[in-house]
């Protein structure tokens, strides 16, 4: 066990945000001493140390200073998640996990609208299955997980562990298709996926990881890249109306398409670091698997052609995408629409007599916002300050604070804070307790900062991508850290040079193209798109 | 590829039921020669040969004459599950996922209504950690799978593919609990796990599948008891309320004991075959596993104790329950709180004027009864007859089908048929269109068939269900396949006797007891309780 123990701590001896049962007493002393032995022990350890009975959230590194560590001090300061005991494995705490059922929620119901449905295929496939498709063996096999004993057997045949599931949804798909009436098929499933990754980073890269697929067999070839722009669009929507993350969504180059397709689309995120990330990907498939695995159809005229195929799939990877999107140096920032608690209201008292009156306001507070159907925390725990509170619902990016006294009662009123706007001018006080009021208000400040989220990224993202005339320019560009954007028309031998020299790749030929001849920014040869190249996770 | 094999296909030819787009012409004749060929190939296959092109659904074996066969059978028939292509796994088709999803729609809100948060944990597990609790490696180091290579090379140690999460929870527990504080702990997470299994059966007993799994920490003893009851009336509830399955709850002996608990409380399903199917599980298991792991807690006093544990599962075998309690000849029938569609609506003309007043209707009535919430497909397929589709959904066990032809229309009304009671008794003529009717008539007789598959399964549960004094009167009753309740506290050898002379086991002592002093059918020594035997999936 030891052995595989090889990846510092995420722990962090705050307490889990869910609970049923709140403590009832103070913090006592013993407990600090264990949570300092236990930073002592974990020396290489994110600085995710919260001071156990102390007032403040733990300091996490500023993002200036260090954003690898700020976000993985994040991730262990708001619970999102820990490391498993294998190497590069990550455990989904319940607040991490909880923003992945947001997403879930919102992409199951789209899928649906869109004709898909859910079903599960085994994640153990016979490695054979990977060998039938050339590109994709080739660009998977490096990274299989292989099951060789089962039952105290060493097996016939060794297993892959679902690296992702075209070959044994193929091979279905070839039992289930005979007619052109058997198709579209359309599903999709919601699981597990393993790649032995060597350099892992929570959410980020992991060696499993949660994800949805969707797999698509179609009678044309034009119907199949119908449903891979569609898929890559609902992706899009999602990240700019709920996950408040302005994508730029495009065809990979040939160098970076999927292992098996014949063109990937991407979105693709710019990160607090202005690194990119690929947040979401759609794959036309062309006849590659069914060709591979004999998946054929009679048509209209009844000649037997092989199907086309798409897949499509976003991962908890977004998650990630989410912290490095809106992060601050205060913790996590959500986007309303896809935080689990959108508002947590912190009553204030001092004397015991004002508690009471205090926190039958706050329940009748909490009431009016429950029933407009706002996700809504009370924290009337008496072991924590105000303040150590309002950091801990800050560290855990709550887009709405509410603060309840014995004076806002008086004046049947309410103080509202924005997570996104820092001190006093994101404050608003006096706010009514009026029900069509408070509700009102706090549906509007929401919004505001659903909205505000966004176009704070966009302009992020605008400002940090240069458009270059020339290979000179775009070096410059990315040592700056930018992203860089031009005319490109180059061989496949160029674009690997340029990784080379630079590190930054091709992200995508965006959709949005300029207008006007273009001429490759490497090459003076004409070229027909700009292509965005950056450095990314 | 071919050695993995080794199981009959499942393949039905029928069509996906969940389609985008509708086929647009007659079935040519190819497709039924083809259907033949597959036929052909699968000769050990069940009969699962829909005839393609003809008017019938295929014939499913009677489940009276096989009730096994008819199992399979209606499972390829109404196209619920396939086999995969490794020995033993299994592919959960749209159909038959949609039931799993009306499972975890249901108990998702119930867990987190009692306090429950979702996570996950990575499915790996170091194999030092199976073996760290005695009796958990010795009930499940026969079933593992094993990953030994990753990345291309050997690992150092193997890993155990969750075939249950224990170890690696209170793993993570003891890194997360500290104090009285921090209880109770109280997660769930909805994954995939592995089991080795040598005889399998689709739902029952697959090498992967489908589950949830709650993990709970707390203080003492009694609110680990209090939890465990707790989820074990969850499931009770959920059995008895949604699945219409009359379970019966209690603790299993010692024997039948999950390894690693101390105390296993069961619900028990009685199936069409009178075999009973332990249908969910809910352990106490004491300080095992803390112990093991040391995970410990620094009570209110300052002492340092070891954790109080629960778990608790139910798994895509409980789809596999619902089969085998409802189905009948005619195949699957689901009750209507989880059926995926509770009413389909099947047009009927003949002249082509007729077809689009019809359809106008057919509209309409869908609509009112989707904007009352309940489930609706239309099937206005021109491929197939009314009476092909009527034979269609009852094999695919929709509650209620409603028919409207052109004389319907006239009269203002529809036709209403129960899956639940066959023929011209379980039909109703002019049901009037009437929104305010029609709905009410719908929502009335959808709650009808709840209660009468639920009364219809406690009518033959305890029909078959003996009660016997002496062990004689047990062989008797096991042989005729009953189940065998009497007053037990025989040893374990006795029980052991008793499963190899009859094959029956302790499927648990009942929650519910009769009054008065027991004596042992067994030995004639006094017995606190009445144990129930009987053969079992």
């Amino acid at each position: 066990m030891a052995s595989l123990l090889r990846l510092p701590s995420l722990l962090s001896p705050s307490k889990p945000l869910l609970r049923r049962r709140l403590p009832a007493a103070r913090l006592a002393a013993p407990a600090t001493s264990r949570s300092q032995a236990s930073a002592a022990a974990g020396a290489a350890a994110p600085a995710a140390s919260e001071t156990r009975g102390g007032d403040r959230e733990g300091q996490v590194t500023p993002r200036s200073v260090d954003f690898n560590a700020w976000y993985t001090d994040v991730i262990a300061a708001a619970e999102l998640a820990d490391y498993g005991p294998v190497r590069g494995t990550m455990v989904i705490r319940p607040y991490g996990y909880a923003i992945w059922e947001a997403i879930q929620d919102y992409l199951n119901v789209k899928f649906k609208e869109t004709g898909h449905s859910n079903m599960y295929f085994p994640q153990f496939i016979p490695y054979s299955f990977i060998e039938k498709e050339a590109s994709h063996v080739e660009g998977f096999s490096p990274e299989l997980a292989l099951v060789t004993i089962g039952g105290g057997k060493e097996l016939e045949e060794k297993l892959v562990v679902r690296p992702t599931s075209e070959t044994i949804v193929n091979h279905m798909f070839t039992k289930w298709i005979q007619s052109y009436r058997d198709l579209p098929l359309m599903i999709n499933q919601w699981v597990n996926v393993t790649r032995w990754e060597m350099r892992t980073k929570p959410f980020i890269r992991t060696l499993e990881f949660l994800w949805q697929e969707g797999h698509t067999a179609h009678a044309t070839l034009e119907e199949a890249e119908k449903e891979a722009m569609q898929m890559i669009d609902v992706y899009t929507k999602f990240a700019y109306e709920q996950a408040a993350i302005p994508v730029i969504p495009g065809r990979k180059s040939r160098v970076e398409t999927f292992a098996g397709a014949n063109r990937t689309y991407t979105i693709e995120a710019m990160m607090g670091d202005k690194k990119a990330l690929q947040a979401g990907t759609s794959h036309n498939l062309g006849q590659n698997f069914s060709r591979a695995f004999g998946t054929q159809f009679m048509d209209e005229n009844g000649q037997i052609e092989h199907v086309w195929q798409t897949s499509w799939a976003i991962s908890t990877r977004f998650v990630g995408g989410i912290i490095m999107t809106h992060g601050d140096d205060a913790g996590l920032m959500l986007p309303p629409r896809i935080a689990p608690i959108q508002v947590v209201i912190v009553p204030i008292w001092k004397k015991g007599d004002e508690k009471a009156v205090v926190l039958e306001s706050v329940d009748s507070v909490q009431k009016i916002l429950k029933e407009a159907g706002i996700r809504v925390k009370v924290d009337d725990s008496e072991l924590r300050t105000p303040g150590w509170k309002f950091n801990h619902y800050e560290m855990k990016g709550i887009p709405v604070r509410i603060e309840i006294g014995p004076r806002d009662v008086t004046n049947n009123s309410v103080v509202v804070s924005r997570r996104d706007v820092p001190g006093k001018q994101g404050k608003e006080f006096g706010v009514s307790m009026d029900p069509s009021i408070l509700v009102n208000h706090i549906k509007g400040r929401l919004e505001d900062i659903q909205a505000s989220l966004l176009q704070k990224a966009i302009t992020f993202r605008d400002s940090n991508i240069v458009d270059v005339s020339s290979y000179g320019e775009l070096k410059e560009a990315i040592a700056e850290g930018k992203w860089a954007r031009g005319p490109w028309s180059a061989s496949d031998a160029d674009e690997l040079k340029v990784k080379e020299e630079t590190s930054a790749t091709i992200r995508c030929y965006p959709f949005e193209q300029p207008e006007g001849t273009k001429k490759c920014f490497m090459t003076g040869n004409p070229a027909e798109e700009v292509a965005i190249f950056a450095k990314s996770y």
